[in-house]
Formats: C-alpha cells, structure tokens, sequence
C-alpha cells in the first residue's frame, strides 16, 4: 500500500480527515512527519529543518485559506546535541514568525533516524477544500513551481546554502487567507503541480486543462535544468513546493489577484472530468512526491 | 544532553513551553512522539499503539486540567499494511472516543523505524502548571500506579495480551477538569512517581514527603514484582503511567475527592524546597523514564 492509497484509506474512516488540514468547529489542524532519508538531503542544516518542518505544516493551514495560530514539533534524533536542538527551534520560531503563527515547543526524543513531526493550529470560518472546483474556473498557482527540485539539485551538486535557502520556502498563510474568499477550491502543492492537480481533480470531480507557457517556474529551475524536458518534470513533476494551488470563477481573478500578497498566475481552466488533467492539450502524468 | 536537559533549554527558549502542553489563548496543544525500540516492546499491537501514542497526548491535556477536543497522529512505518494502518487509527479513535474527543486523521510516511507522533487539542480557561504547589498542600495521584512496569513484565514474559490490556490506559481528562478548580500544581506521571515529584518541585520550588504505604499500587505489580524492593521500584521508579499527580490545599481534598470520577489518594504532603523529595523520611531518588 503506498502512502497515497493509505491515505485515502484514513480519509474514508475519518469524516474530517481527507483534505490538507482537518477542521474542528473552526480550528484547523494538521500534522506531518519528514525523516532524514526522504526529507532532509545531505547538507540541510538544522535551522533550515526546523523550517521546512514546521513550514510544511503551516503550507496546509495555508491551503485551507485559515489563519495560522500556532505550531509545535516533536524532534527525534540518535544524539540530541545542543547547537543542533537550538538551530532548529530558531527555525521553527522563524517560520512561524513569518506567518504571524506562535512556536509553542513540543517533544524531544531520542531515536534511530533524524525525524520531526510538526503540527500546525489555525483558525477560519470558512475553510477552502479540495473539492469544490467546477468546469469554467480559472485554476491559478501562486509564487512560482520548482523550488524544491532545484533545491534538490543544488544539495546534490554541493551547493549546499544554496539549496538551503530555497528549501526554507515561505508559506503562503496570507496569500490562502486572500484567496479564501474566491477560491473554490484549494491545496497546497506539496505532492508536485502534476499530483495537486489530479488530487483536486479526483476531490472535485472535474477536469483541468493547463498551459506550460503560463506556468510561473522559479529562476533557479533554468540554473540547474539540464533541457527543456527536464525543466517541464522539474517545475511540475517533483513537489514539495508548498505553493497554493486553487480554482475560481473567471470573473473573481481580478479581485483575487489584488487581494493576493503574492503574484498569481492563471494556468489553466477546469473542464470536464471527462477530459482528465492535460498540459497543452496532452495527458499529463500523475507523478509528484509519493512515499512508496 | 538527555532529554530532559534537552527540554529545559527548549523550555528556557520559548515562554509557552516547558509543562505537559503548551496554552495559548485558552487553546492547549501537545505532542509527543513514540518509537518501536524505546515505547512499544515486542508483542505490542497496532490498536494498542494507536489508543497509548494518541493517549500520552491526551494525558498531557488532563494535566493542565483541560477539556480534551480533538487529536490528531503521524505513523511512519517501514511499510504501510492495510491492517496495521486500521488498527492504529481503531485504537486512536477509541482512546479518544474514551474521553469525548475527536480523532481527526493525520499523517502517513514510510521511516526505518515504526514511529508516532501524536498530537492532543484541548480547551481551558485556567489551566493547571506544574508550578504553584505551597507547603503545607496535600499531594494526591489518580488511579494506580505501576501499570506500565508491569506491562513490560507482561511482555517479558510472553504474556502479550495482558501487556497490551495493561498498556492501553484511560487518559484522566474527566479527573483533570474535576481536579482542576482545587489543584495548585499538577502534572502526568509519564516520567513515573518519582521522576514526576522531582519535577513538580522544581517547577513550584517546594519539596514533598510522601509514605510509601498510602501510594496505590496497580494490583498486576504485585503479581510481576520480585520482592519488596521491586514492587516499589515498579511503583515509583520506571514511570510512563499517565496518571495525574496534583498538589491541592488540605481543606480541598474533601471535594476534590467527591468531584473526582477516579479514585484520588493522597499520599503525602508538600515541604519546603530545602526538604528535597522524600519518601517515608528519606531522599527519594529521581529515578524514571529518561531518554539518554
């Protein structure tokens, strides 16, 4: 059973599970668990950990369109070395702190791998699913795609601050909170542009149609891609890029666009279920970030 | 570091931190994360990983004397097999059902070790520190003590079922939130008895005199406990009980009784600081459940 599977499965035995965060009478709450192996490439300091930890979380408190309130992590290591425990809550304090979120601490344990399991608290009347897109929507992105699989390419190329910097990426509270109020639909891009789609497509039951020449690729993409197919599977097919990802009417764009603190680009349109998720025309493929 | 240097300076660092949970705007919020080789023995079930990981968080709930909402949990595991996954999230849902909570989904991942990290949301408008306890103040403990030492007799001894039985405690929501309006101080035992006193006085800067002979034993210490010195090293010194230890004023201990759902034993008395922690008149070693 991969991950995906899995989850659907959660999903279907727990009627507020299922989206990017489950919601409670208002309050918003979401968890996740990185490990060193799959989440934390060779070269990744501590502080940047602590981010990307607690970022993730916040990423999905953000794909709700909530405010976010608060965070706390549980960080597991073979030793617990003091710089190391310190780099990552400053982390941890700096990411919320860039939300406007609150770092409340959390647990420390000993075990066998690096891991950080970090939840994340917000508030909002009015959550955003994943369901809810409809055929005629505008399907927009925020910020730009990519981050992470230059990230990835950096670290592996030794370029290790580099690769720090991109993956200590800002979370988009704000810019979900501007868009709650059009969107019909939302969720973060943390599975990859490609997987997000499918993901809100199956929850909506609709279709998406997406142009590559109006996806909004980060610079760093041209600096690592090695040619013009790579950069396409770089920008769309790698993930854990925490941008926001939502439908809306034609005729909110404009109004979501100057609410947005954050440039949003119009990639596409939503179809028929029938027609599947395509990028030009042609299928594109459901491959992203999946823990197998 | 061990991990409880560890958790001073997160402590030190961040305002919020540094008791069971954190609270922030009457919002009380708690992690804790588990892992195969130090929390679950072999022979420990899904379902029993699920109701204690998920309980341990809402344990901490109890001990600030807060109403316990929801919960939620990241399970990472070498693989993901369907029927371990359906009995974690059973025992998850059922711990929380116990005490009027909602289990709200989680986080699924693949990791080298079998590891949980559980999160617990509750509700206070006065919760109860770990600090305040006065001398002269009563020291009481919920329940029994000792169930989880002999739950690892259990499973020492090839006795599976019991061990599961006994390591799926009740969470002392309902007791806390009675506690709550009289305790001065209070806390879980999940570092045990002793380790648990040292650190309510610490934290409130008094010292307590308690006799062994009014502490409540689990009946199953006395069936797995070796002789005398063992039985109150099972009772006192092993710890992840999760019972809750609470200071109150003598004059309280009538109501604090009656309101109590679970039986509530007083065991002795809060000294000054200069006191240190003692049993029956001599120094009570600070002895538990420490990640090294």
């Amino acid at each position: 059973m991969d991950e995906r599977s899995a989850l659907r499965r959660l999903a279907a035995a727990l009627p507020a599970a299922g989206d990017d965060a489950a919601v409670v009478d208002g309050l918003v709450v979401t968890t996740d668990m990185l490990h060193e192996a799959t989440d934390f490439p060779a070269g990744t300091t501590r502080y940047t950990a602590g981010w990307r930890s607690v970022g993730a979380s916040l990423s999905d408190v953000a794909a709700m369109g909530a405010d976010a309130t608060a965070a706390v992590a549980a960080y597991a290591a073979p030793s617990l070395v003091e710089e190391e425990l310190d780099a990552f809550v400053e982390g941890a304090v700096d990411v919320c702190d860039a939300v406007g979120a609150e770092y409340v601490g959390g647990d420390l344990d000993t075990g066998t791998e690096f891991t950080v399991a970090s939840t994340a608290l917000g508030e909002t009347d009015a959550p955003v699913r994943r369901s809810g897109a409809e055929p005629g929507n505008v399907v927009c992105v925020t910020g730009t795609v990519g981050r992470t699989a230059a990230a990835l390419r950096a670290f592996e190329a030794d370029d290790v601050d580099r690769g720090n910097d991109l993956f200590r990426f800002p979370p988009r509270v704000a810019a979900g909170q501007a868009l709650a109020p059009h969107a019909t639909a939302m969720m973060d891009s943390s599975d990859g542009l490609a997987r997000s789609l499918h993901q809100l497509a199956e929850a909506s039951e609709v279709g998406f149609d997406v142009s590559w020449d109006r996806i909004p690729v980060h610079d760093a993409v041209e600096e690592y891609a090695t040619d013009a197919a790579d950069r396409k599977r770089m920008a769309t097919g790698v993930g854990e890029d925490f941008e926001l990802v939502c439908a809306l009417p034609r005729a909110s764009l404009g109004d979501a666009r100057a609410a947005s603190p954050v440039p949003l680009s119009a990639i596409g349109t939503v179809t028929e279920a029938s027609e599947g998720v395509r990028m030009d025309g042609e299928p594109l493929a459901d491959e992203g970030y999946t823990h197998e």
